[in-house]
């Protein structure tokens, strides 16, 4: 370990209130992308970001969009080396339904769990906690060295949580301003809590709505029963066609492209342990679903899937209501896994819907998001150094994991900034992501405001 | 035709501005048995008719129910004769959606349509236009002869738009006061303006709703899909297997019990010369649905139907939200012909389901409903003397006709008071019953009233 890095971490230690202090201010702003009512709490949360950046050296200023501004900062660093760009968002989920929270959502209480203290607030883990150990990591490089130990720009949105509509408009305004050749993204977990992880898969997604039309309007179902066609009848025929009964999903050309996980990737992840039954335990369940011999985590981080998230149509008030609905609806997504073209799997759905649609109906689709899977090489020096940075702060081997979900972010800057992400995180699966009562373990964030000023120095110097 | 027929009716004709008058005063009562702010509206309704039946000799009272009060009046008649028994219902549906009607529902306008001046209001058709035509007649009856040629009993509830929850034990507590050899009832339609009929044949109902649970909360897609049951896609997958690719309707033991339909019913109805291709055109479709090689009427009047009549589940808003719903639900109707037993389809039903339910799913049933199949036998003498009178009346046969829905009343009455029901009634098909505007055809009125007339005489001298 550099002597630099040893007191930078030195520096961090001696100044954690400080940073505990600055993370629920930060907290305390109830920017919520999604309700308008909380417009100016957003642009609050932006400036508050600016303004931090600003104290630690970095040329910060925002940048309006139609929707929330984006925080871009840079510094050209104490000396030549990569260009890293850190990502992240201060936007947040809503927080209701408020009456499930144990303490009001945007004010961070620090508490005793189960394993240790914990940050009790939405957004403490989901962006906000992430976004604040890369923030205290520069801000310790600041204080000891007069800047990070190479060049660093920050991009920091406030529309995450709503789609990043305006995102990529933006990154292709920016090319410039945002050339780096590496992206560092804080949004992911770790193994466990002893366990360090960088994550190299994220399945993409293809997200779609259908409706299907029938009749012109409701009818009652004794005088057109047996004559007229039912809209939900016929959607549940055409969905519960999508997988057969080893469950197997029958899009044709589906699985086309998909390589298959290598033997070393396989005994990789075996050797993680995974306890399916506990996963599923958790939540009720004791059965996995999905294709057959697959392994758990090959099932949830390199195969695809098919599900309904959402079905509506008819009647659905309480008691009877004898009508044969107009038309019925349901969005339906696909996970993909690298190999998958988004555009051809959106296609095979439409054209699977259409071979099963009854003369009479009409199908209108809308498309509300694809993004192809990622897989991130492990071989990387990005990866590695993630990895030699994660073992000196843990003392052991971080393992490399995939996500079931997807980051799309990671495919747009692929493809508009040409850069690749290394997906370095620290929340824990029962981290209530989205969920009331969001928590950030203390251990969690400490051990990973210090992973990321590790992380630097490993970048800085290889 | 008797000198008193005739007298009665040229008195109901003289007296056509007063029906309409009293008509129309009942149709400004906003009697929605639904909406509890209209109780008091409901009980005004009922005394309104109270009154009426009072004032051409009944002896009249309320029955106070659970519910809406229950108007019961009976009157000796000026002779011996056939005990009748007239049933209808005071109550409507709501008007709602309020903006979708071109006058106000409950202002009863009487203006000029294609077939003639007809009136608009909620319940003008269903079903106080169709009591206030037996009602005039029997107070024709009254003003001319003192009374209806035969006891009769008038039974009016306020409850038939939302179940009828409180008439089966209404019925069984007055069964001395509703002995009755014949029921009439109408609140049935006619084959076309020209052609009366008489309804012989209902089919039952079994309506249920099922809702089936996996995972005990709402799960992410991305990081459950592939391993955690999604319900959703379950529902779809057992409910997509109701029918098969020839519309034919996989419950075990389905069929089971149902005769063939006669040769002589068959060319009956052939005769009708229905037009499908019309019927259906006029909502919008071309292609009739249901069992292949059925005829039309057949389909509709004589054989069993499986509808889904709504589905929900997972999320419904707008745009995108990646969820594995924790529930899926759908309603689930059958219509049922004579010979089904609907306790039976009810059992093979849940069979069906949980036969096709995943391991780790858990159903819940509820039962909303079941009423068997009813077919009237057509030689009877109330069939008889029904078709004479309306024969009579508009001087061309009546048809005999089935109703794909079903009138649950019926069933009720023959197995509480052992009584049958004569089902003669005046609606068309495009009276938009249960919409907004609403109408009754002045012609199918006033004509309905005359045949109500003459009924009476048909049953008391056959």
């Amino acid at each position: 370990m550099t002597a630099k890095l040893t007191a930078v971490l030195d520096h961090i230690e001696a100044g954690l209130d400080g940073t505990r202090d600055r993370w629920f201010d930060l907290l305390r702003i109830p920017s919520v992308s999604a309700q308008p009512n909380h417009k100016g709490d957003c642009a609050a949360a932006a400036e508050w970001l600016r303004a931090e950046l600003a104290a630690i050296g970095f040329e910060a200023k925002l940048v309006t969009t139609p929707g929330h501004p984006v925080v871009l900062a840079h510094h050209s660093g104490t000396a030549p080396g990569p260009r890293l760009l850190y990502y992240g968002h201060y936007d947040v989920q809503p927080a209701e339904p408020l009456e499930l929270w144990t303490s009001p959502p945007f004010e961070p209480v620090l508490s005793e769990g189960p394993r240790g203290p914990r940050i009790s607030a939405r957004g403490a883990v989901d962006d906000k906690g992430q976004v604040m150990m890369w923030l205290e990591a520069l801000r310790g490089w600041h204080a000891v060295a007069g800047g990070p130990p190479c060049p660093v720009t920050v991009l920091i949105e406030g529309e995450e949580e709503v789609g990043s509509v305006n995102l990529e408009p933006f990154l292709a305004a920016h090319r410039d301003a945002l050339a780096a050749d590496i992206a560092i993204i804080s949004d992911t977990g770790m193994w466990d809590i002893d366990t360090p992880a960088v994550t190299t898969r994220l399945r993409g997604l293809v997200y779609t709505e259908l409706t299907l039309h029938a009749a012109e309007r409701d009818l009652h179902s004794g005088l057109y029963g047996g004559s007229a066609l039912n809209p939900i009848n016929a959607l549940t025929r055409i969905l519960g066609d999508l997988h057969d009964a080893s469950g197997r999903i029958q899009l044709p050309g589906f699985y086309d492209g998909i390589a298959d996980t290598s033997p070393a990737q396989m005994a990789e992840w075996a050797a993680l342990g995974f306890d399916e039954g506990a996963f599923l335990g958790d939540i009720g369940l004791s059965k996995p679903i999905g294709e057959q011999g697959r392994s758990p985590l090959e099932r949830m981080w390199a195969r695809p899937t098919a599900d309904i998230n959402g079905i509506w149509g008819g009647y659905a008030g309480a008691g009877s209501k004898t009508v044969i609905a107009a038309q019925a609806s349901a969005k339906v997504s696909f996970r993909l896994v690298p190999g998958q073209d988004p555009a051809r799997v959106y296609e095979s759905f439409k054209r699977f819907v259409a071979d099963r649609t009854p003369a009479d109906a009409r199908v209108e689709f809308q498309l509300f998001g694809t993004a192809p899977g990622i897989e991130i090489p492990t071989d990387s020096p990005w990866v590695q150094a993630a990895r030699a940075a994660l073992a000196d702060e843990y003392g052991r081997p971080a393992v490399l994991m995939g996500s079931g979900g997807s980051i799309p972010v990671v495919e747009s800057m692929r493809r508009l900034l040409g850069v690749d992400s290394l997906l370095m995180g620290f929340g824990l699966a029962d981290d209530q992501v989205h969920s009331p009562n969001e928590k950030f373990e203390w251990r969690c964030f400490h051990q990973g405001l210090r992973s990321h000023a590790r992380l630097l120095a490993k970048l800085a110097a290889p």
